[in-house]
């Protein structure tokens, strides 16, 4: 594996090492020497011959063995240099700490960078990073001096400066890492390269990430699969900032505006299997569970408590979390009978009593633990006169030791209950403050067992399409020098994509609109078209249901009323296509393009209270059938496309086809910048769907 | 006060003082002896002579001196005899610890207990309870052996065994207390007159609480208005569990089946003013910023950061929290930039450098201290190689010590960072685990500056209704032994209670629908009246727009398909009244009651769609106006209302109206069980309501 020079070095050369205590450059050939690091290390500084008892070199060449990894701290500006030495000594990784790229405006030098690495193969971690811990083979080559136990978490940080917070707060709550790594800039590798790696990485038990900005969706998705759908699934759990961004709020369209950066991040962790934590805290809450339970085989949970509130405050957060409170069996009830008073509550809280010692204890989670309808325990305590803190304690972890079901505890309380948190703690029971938190993080790890195993179905594919008559379209607009697509063009590029749409036509007076609708002989629907108009309705640009004699009347009325509410806008005529008399409920299709990651796909209610209700789900393209089906599923509105309340049942399936349609259009014309089907007209089971009216902006 | 007797009593007697160590009964006196109460106190002990150097009294009537208050823990059943006796003492008050009350059913004996203290005037905590602890006077008149260090917070909790494990988690928080109360079954004192006396009580800053059940809702929104508005505004926080429980889910409305049981707490807390937390550890985080800080001026947060990603990260859950992130004036930056390098980042958040020592934080602090755009300031810190973990810490609280504004601080880590978080909280500086804690918990600070402030506005007043004809209609239903009231029985109701409803009839053969919509004249609309068909919808038993001359045809049919699809269902006919023509919104009325705290009335958008979307606010009856303000503006369809996206804009006055006519009429008539108007039509402004249809269910 490529990634083995980074994490698995037999050697490294430190370039920029220094003799100043308190440097960057010194910290880290300490912490290699200082922290029990077993392969040859190779201070590299031209003015010093010795450094923490180890000679010095004046430049990669004059190592005379083989070098397997640079760690890089010189000035921004030499580092293309410094890269190209080491390529020049075959090395084939390097680690960049160094700062002034990207993040300080340096593009071209951070494409140097990348491009020296690209061409000779090196596998790059940064520039602008903090390092790399292996705990394996106890290499620390960061400026962090905190050597982390042993563990199965690999922690990859967009943040170097979090870190260090991680690491210091990691110990305290005795957790161990596998990897960890600050990725900085990610001039070259980015977290899907480390995804790959880590997919076959035996130490790796769970993935943890704290990312700002991701790039290149589809790739992403497809690395981050391997590893939470692959043969041997590992959770990937993500804290991502940014999440109150500004988004798009000047936009031209409904998708853009509902559409923030965030949501595209949520598609984007949903479509993956990836785990979104809100708060630092989920995150350790998450990890800590992930790290020490197998995945339960459902969802039942058993709590035991000595306490009554408590008690009742764990149900409520189960039930809040999704899981769902274990029914006691008889069997159980008379076996727990045996060990605790009967006045006591054998429904579940099972209430063993405030004046329970851990003998009481044991016997509850030993009797729970095998009952078949629970399948994971929460055990609650507070500190009580008999209360016997670590004896409760080793009963837990004796339990969890033979059991297969997650056990994890909460001992609600201060300097009295400390004792026994530590015992459960460096004995691999997971213990929080408060049971809320022992709640939700056991529903991530029963999710995941769900998510898993979900189907990776392949992605839609349609065929007979036009694509030459859309390519003629847009070239025209192009031409023109025009970006935003009226209704006249968006209609033919979406029927050419095999959308089913309306035929209609364009009149730019009275006359021309009457003798179209004459032709069509049925009542019809007209919509002003202009580049300026988004909200055809609140401008008084929509009528619906016109019979054919009424239309150049209506046409004028449309044109005084949409020149008085919106002054400025050029208008270029009026689109009138015959008027869908089937029932349907109005959807909404769109997409907006983000820069770094791609298209974000939205469905949802549609019509003019898309705004008032904001009942849409969100997709990053490319999706899956089995991404659009979770998509709609997310909508209140789905309860209408199942006939809520005795109304008919719509076609769903020829929704779901759309949704299709357009995450596949948006793969072939990669050049849309947003688009909005509104409304999309759902009919009946069987009668398909039609797109009423549409836009689309170009790049 | 009354209650002094309970908090600040110059002698105590035991009844149930037991020598047996480890008996609750011992535990009391001990606590009394050793942890520093100076007033008199008399062991009741028939069996003892002497308990921690202590005289024991046989009973009561042997004290020769005057007692204040009795701390009972003698077997539940002997409790009576024991308060007749204290009664006769002309003891002011009793703590009764003892259980056996009416949490095991014994209803009578406790409301024996109820009945002697009210008689006698007693002041009465519990039964069931944990005790009372005062530590001004250092008064630990309960079975929970740690005295908390003074403090201005009164808790009081409805769980004993809660109380244990707050007392000790608090103690490591360095979190002291006013008083604390452990309030048992409540049989005579309750939440409320513990908020009328807490309000006058000079060393409590802020009412937290632990609540499962409570009742009487006009008095206990009294009580508590007094602590939030009062003149000298005390903040309440409340954790209710029971979140979850069960709601009346085989309920014959609309409402019925919307309004859990929660959603009428979570309305009496927001009609309250009182501050609702979800976790227990949320309630720490609130009690923590809401002791330490004086109310912030607004809502503008400045972030201090070492580390760019916590940075990021807090400004997410500011946003996030309902805060916003002040702008840093071109002054301030100036200021800033005299002692922070110039490449750090000086808009908000502030991020002071990963190479910060003490000096540079401090600097930023003072300086955005004194900015008029800053109304509180949040610290992060993590664990870099240069920070000054003590240092820091002491500039945060020489700052905070000078300033008016909030200023809380969030150290990220663990060992490392450990002493600085000490220094932090023994100085009074709130300070947290992670940001997004502090942010929830200053937002929360802030909101309670609008909640001391907003009206307490007087109740609606309507005249002009006809109380006696609602009588005859309710009383002719009760003789029908009818407890479900048909439209043709509910609408005449809220007729005579000012409703605007449609004159309408029923039908109970087709020639009556034919001549019934003959006289109307116009098209009609029809719906089936069945005692046994909530979604009439869904039975086929609607139909709207019916021309006159197609009624009788109409009618048979929807015999048919009604007795299709609910062939049970008992058929009274069906009602028939004009076709509204004006263009409206449906909206949804109603109510229900909750045998506890009464009635909970709920407002949103109607028709069929009102258990799609549950877009539903929730209120508990009497509604202010203000009341039912608030609950209109958390609709999402109140956009509607205000004429979203170029629509009509509606007369929501009409319906506020509404919402406070039902308010009334409930207080009128409180055995109404359950009540639906749906829809409630609402015109456009000025043009009013229009209630379409109605059903009321009686006790």
């Amino acid at each position: 594996m490529k990634l083995d020079s980074i994490f698995y070095p037999k050697s490294i050369a430190i370039i920029g090492a220094s003799t100043e205590i308190g440097h960057v450059g010194n910290d880290i050939v300490k912490n290699l020497v200082k922290q029990g690091y077993k392969g040859k290390i190779f201070p590299v500084n031209p003015k010093a011959t010795k450094l923490y008892d180890l000679k010095c070199y004046p430049n990669i060449s004059a190592i005379k063995s083989k070098v397997d990894l640079a760690v890089i701290v010189v000035p921004g500006g030499v580092v293309p240099a410094v890269l190209q030495e080491a390529a020049k000594k075959k090395i084939k990784g390097a680690i960049v700490i160094s700062a002034g790229f990207k993040e300080v405006g340096n593009l071209d030098l951070e494409k140097q960078v990348k491009d020296i690495c690209q061409k000779n193969n090196i596998a790059l971690v940064g520039p602008n990073c903090l390092g790399v811990i292996n705990p394996e083979n106890k290499m620390n080559a960061s400026f962090a001096n905190i050597m982390p136990p042993n563990g199965n978490i690999a922690f990859i940080s967009q943040s170097g400066a979090l870190c260090t917070a991680i690491l210091d707060y990691a110990q305290k709550l005795d957790i161990g890492f596998s990897k960890f790594v600050s990725v900085g800039n990610k001039a070259l590798m980015s977290e899907a390269d480390l995804f790959n790696y880590l997919a076959n990485d035996k130490k790796t038990k769970v993935v943890a990430m704290y990312v700002e900005q991701l790039t290149n969706a589809p790739a992403l998705i497809a690395a981050a699969k391997k590893l939470t759908h692959g043969k041997n699934p590992k959770p990937v759990i993500a804290l991502k900032s940014g999440r109150t961004s500004a988004g798009a709020s000047a936009s031209a369209s409904h998708t853009g505006a509902l559409a923030g950066n965030d949501a595209a991040y949520e598609a984007l962790f949903a479509q993956s299997g990836i785990i979104r934590v809100e708060t630092i805290q989920e995150l350790f809450d998450y990890l800590r569970v992930f790290t020490h339970n197998e995945l339960p085989k459902g969802d039942r949970v058993a709590v035991i408590t000595n306490a009554g509130g408590p008690g009742v405050l764990t149900t409520d957060t189960v039930i809040l979390s999704g899981l769902k409170m274990a029914t006691i069996s008889d069997a159980t009830k008379n076996q727990l009978k045996k060990h605790i008073p009967p006045f006591a509550n054998f429904k579940n809280p099972i209430d063993v009593l405030g004046d329970a010692r851990a003998d009481r204890y044991e016997a509850a989670i030993n009797i729970l633990e095998k009952d078949k309808n629970v399948d994971s325990i929460i055990v609650v305590l507070t500190p009580q006169s008999m209360t016997e803190f670590s004896k409760t304690a080793q009963a837990i972890v004796a339990a969890k030791m033979k059991s297969k079901k997650p056990i994890v505890a909460s001992f609600i309380g201060g300097h009295l209950v400390n004792l026994g948190i530590k015992i459960l703690r460096s004995h691999g029971v997971s213990t929080f403050n408060f049971p809320e938190q022992a709640a939700k993080a056991l529903s991530a790890l029963t999710d995941f067992r769900y998510i898993k195993k979900e189907k990776n179905n392949s992605h839609f594919k349609f065929k007979n399409i036009n694509k030459v008559a859309i390519n003629k379209i847009l070239e025209a607009s192009h031409k023109r020098g025009q970006t935003l697509l009226p209704e006249v063009d968006s209609l033919p590029v979406l029927h050419h994509y095999g959308f089913p749409t309306l035929p209609s036509h364009i009149a730019t007076t009275a006359q021309e609109a009457h003798e179209i609708a004459k032709k069509i002989g049925k009542k019809v629907a007209m919509k002003i078209v202009s580049p300026d108009i988004l909200h055809k309705t609140d401008s008084g640009g929509v009528m619906l249901n016109v019979a054919p004699e009424n239309v150049a009347i209506g046409f004028k009325e449309m044109m005084k009323k949409v020149k008085k509410n919106v002054p400025t806008a050029k208008i270029e005529g009026v689109l009138i296509n015959e008027m869908i008399k089937e029932k349907g409920v109005e959807m909404i299709l769109g997409a907006v393009k983000d820069a770094s990651l791609g298209h974000t796909i939205m469905v949802g209610l549609g019509g003019v209270y898309v705004e008032v209700f904001k009942d849409v789900a969100f997709g990053l393209a490319p999706l899956t059938k089995n991404d659009a089906l979770k998509m709609i599923a997310k909508l209140k509105s789905k309860n209408i496309l199942d006939g809520a309340r005795g109304q008919t049942v719509l076609d769903t399936e020829a929704l779901i086809e759309c949704v299709g349609r357009l995450s596949q259009l948006l793969m072939d014309f990669p050049n849309i910048k947003e688009l909005d089907i509104n409304p999309l007209l759902v009919l009946p089971k069987g009668d398909g769907v039609k797109v009423l009216d549409a836009r689309i902006v170009l790049e």
